[in-house]
């Protein structure tokens, strides 16, 4: 049934002209020689690519298919249907035009010169679904040699989702960020992604374990560059041990480990008000179900057919959409918590304990979209990263006309 | 005037989606779980990636703007308007997904290695606007590497338009294919294109000149593996010399030199009924009326404001569609003779010396795009590289239908 509807649409995205080509002096206008001429007016000077192309609008999304959902290394074939997925959710909830690219090699250099050789058409650099931590130097890497953002959805997108959660449920619990315990089960790109923001965002009592346990500074195995760093900022009287060691009087347990079972005992052991976020998909470490029967003051997990999704779906539209629209130079963790903040508000009077994220609905995306989406810009304007200034207000106007575009060719082109 | 259209469009090209993303029941089935199901079925088999995903029709445009219509080495930013152009050709002509990826690197091998890495996603690689020798290099590595079809323009598209040009002007001239003699004046990717493929046609008295003069075995200077073949199967005596020693009694005289001008007075050295092609654009290397004021038979230019317009953008599209819809592994010289053939059978009754290759009009690409298709893919499958059996009458069927939705989706959106 979900084949047979990926089947008939042979592919989830095509590309379409925004101009009519009828007559010979459409092509005149639009091809040679009229093209020449903007042609050449790029070529001295280079920034009115941004003005003559889709380079203002357009994000690659660049995967090779080692880490894709929770099925792990599929290969580029089979990950191209996912990509495409994003591509789709990219323009129905932001009008961002992202071209999926499925690449077939582990090689990290490789995939670094790929992006920095296909960034002139590009506004931003999208990875997904890449194993770490060869992924986080790709990132690094791109970071330092292009002058679009790169934005890693598995680390960033879910931080920001995690974030927002994270805020309403200590406004729901009545406790405050920097005095609240939270402990991150998972160092990979979600767990670090969490540690890096949660940090941004004052917390100061955090965790962060892996499978050898808790990062700790001056641990011997299982390390690399980036454990050294979470070790940094993490974990300030350097314990060790596993997750028994560290329960105790936790007010947050965040966990992103496909293969883990949180067990539910453990709740009891957490301080009142338990939260717990089970982020695992489409499996995740304890059912919402689950969690709340064990005591959970506020459940969530990444499935949207339970009560607080925390899917990134949910945030990496409008974040890019943002750095698109005031052209940015790159990303940073500012702009990360800007979006966190800016989700979280989102959901204002609706906010309960089983509601701390807004669910996707047909026209609601046109509220909370809006708000990500300038608040990223006026966060990357702020921090003088941003090529143009546009104020908040326009790049509201902007992504809503995008939204209400895109609803309105699904409803000519897909009931007509 | 021409850069405000463009600067209007902000990009000639947009991504839409094909389905519809309403609600919790569309992201379920298009989004996760659902796209994991798929996902898994093609990581099992491989070949379902062209039933489920947009690969079967797709086309990457590889440039890397170092030789951009007549403009030269503009660079990749520059190029990405002209690639924009290309790829609306694309949709709105054979309904053909054409992702146009402008590349900032000169480095052969990494344009290889990108092509190949990418090649998942496609169902065809299309190079454009790279200098040569070098793009003759990263073809020959491509096919080899590749199982997919890789489609030169420059050369190929040229070369099959060109031809087409040839058997209705030698039709209107009452001459044959192997016993005119057919003079090239240019040994880049057109020259070499169109030498490549009068030769498979039939053409036996045919010379190639470049700025070294006639090309010949054993000539010294100014040669690379790509002329040597030239010289085996042209210029039979082995003359040396330049243009005015072998203009004496040729048939049809070709240039593909921007940099050229074309005496008229050469003109009346040909043989009797002297066919002219002029293809450099936007500059032809003799005007279409200079040349018929100087005594030819037959003029053509590559200019669509001219009779006669041998422009590649007539042929490209419906090639690689044919291409694409039987899936082929490569392409073959007997696939781009059958649609030079194709091409020039379409202009049917009206042929005449103002009138050896279609013009685009609104309609008409309805009519010679299908038979372009449809001989391409005959081809494909008659030399055993198409991967499925598609009859010709459902290649025209297809295509047909897709260059009405993409005219009925054009009046949706650029007139409502």
């Amino acid at each position: 049934m979900v084949l047979d509807a990926h089947r008939k649409a042979k592919g989830k995205i095509e590309i379409l002209p925004r101009i009519k080509l009828d007559n010979a002096d459409d092509l005149t206008k639009y091809y040679t020689p009229g093209v020449a001429y903007v042609a050449e007016a790029i070529a001295k000077e280079k920034d009115l690519v941004f003005e003559y192309t889709s380079k203002a609008n357009s994000v690659a999304i660049i995967t090779n298919g080692t880490r894709v959902l929770g099925l792990g290394d599929v290969g580029p074939y089979a990950a191209i249907t996912v990509m495409e997925s994003k591509s789709v959710i990219y323009k129905r909830f932001a009008g961002v035009d992202a071209i999926p690219l499925s690449l077939d090699t582990k090689d990290e250099n490789e995939i670094i010169n790929l992006c920095r050789n296909i960034s002139p058409s590009f506004g931003g650099i999208h990875l997904e679904d890449i194993e770490s931590p060869k992924v986080f130097r790709i990132n690094k890497a791109l970071s330092e040699k292009l002058d679009i953002p790169i934005f890693h959805d598995d680390r960033h997108g879910t931080a920001v989702v995690t974030l927002a959660g994270v805020i309403n449920s200590l406004k729901l619990a009545g406790k405050r960020m920097n005095t609240s315990k939270i402990v991150i089960n998972g160092a990979g790109a979600a767990g670090m992604g969490i540690a890096e923001l949660l940090s941004i965002a004052g917390v100061e009592n955090l965790f962060v374990l892996d499978s050898a346990g808790l990062i700790y500074k001056d641990r011997k195995n299982n390390m690399n560059e980036f454990k050294k760093d979470i070790a940094e900022y993490t974990n300030k009287e350097n314990m060790s041990g596993g997750l028994s060691d560290i329960i105790d009087g936790t007010d947050i347990f965040i966990s992103a480990v496909p293969s883990f079972n949180f067990d539910g005992s453990y709740i009891n052991r957490m301080n009142e008000k338990p939260i717990v976020f089970a982020l695992s998909n489409p499996k995740p470490e304890i059912s919402y179900d689950k969690a709340k029967g064990s005591g959970a003051f506020i459940a969530a997990t990444g499935r949207s057919d339970t009560p607080n999704s925390l899917n990134n779906m949910i945030c990496y539209p409008p974040i890019v959409m943002g750095l698109l629209s005031v052209r940015a130079k790159s990303l940073s963790e500012g702009i990360l918590y800007a979006a966190a903040k800016a989700l979280a508000e989102s959901v204002g009077k609706q906010l309960n304990t089983e509601n701390i994220i807004p669910t996707i609905s047909k026209n609601n995306p046109l509220v909370f979209m809006p708000n990500i989406a300038a608040a990223v810009a006026e966060e990357a304007i702020n921090e003088g990263i941003a090529r143009i200034n546009v104020e908040a207000k326009e790049v509201k106007r902007l992504i809503k006309e995008r939204i209400r575009r895109i609803m309105m060719i699904e409803k000519k082109l897909f009931k007509g």
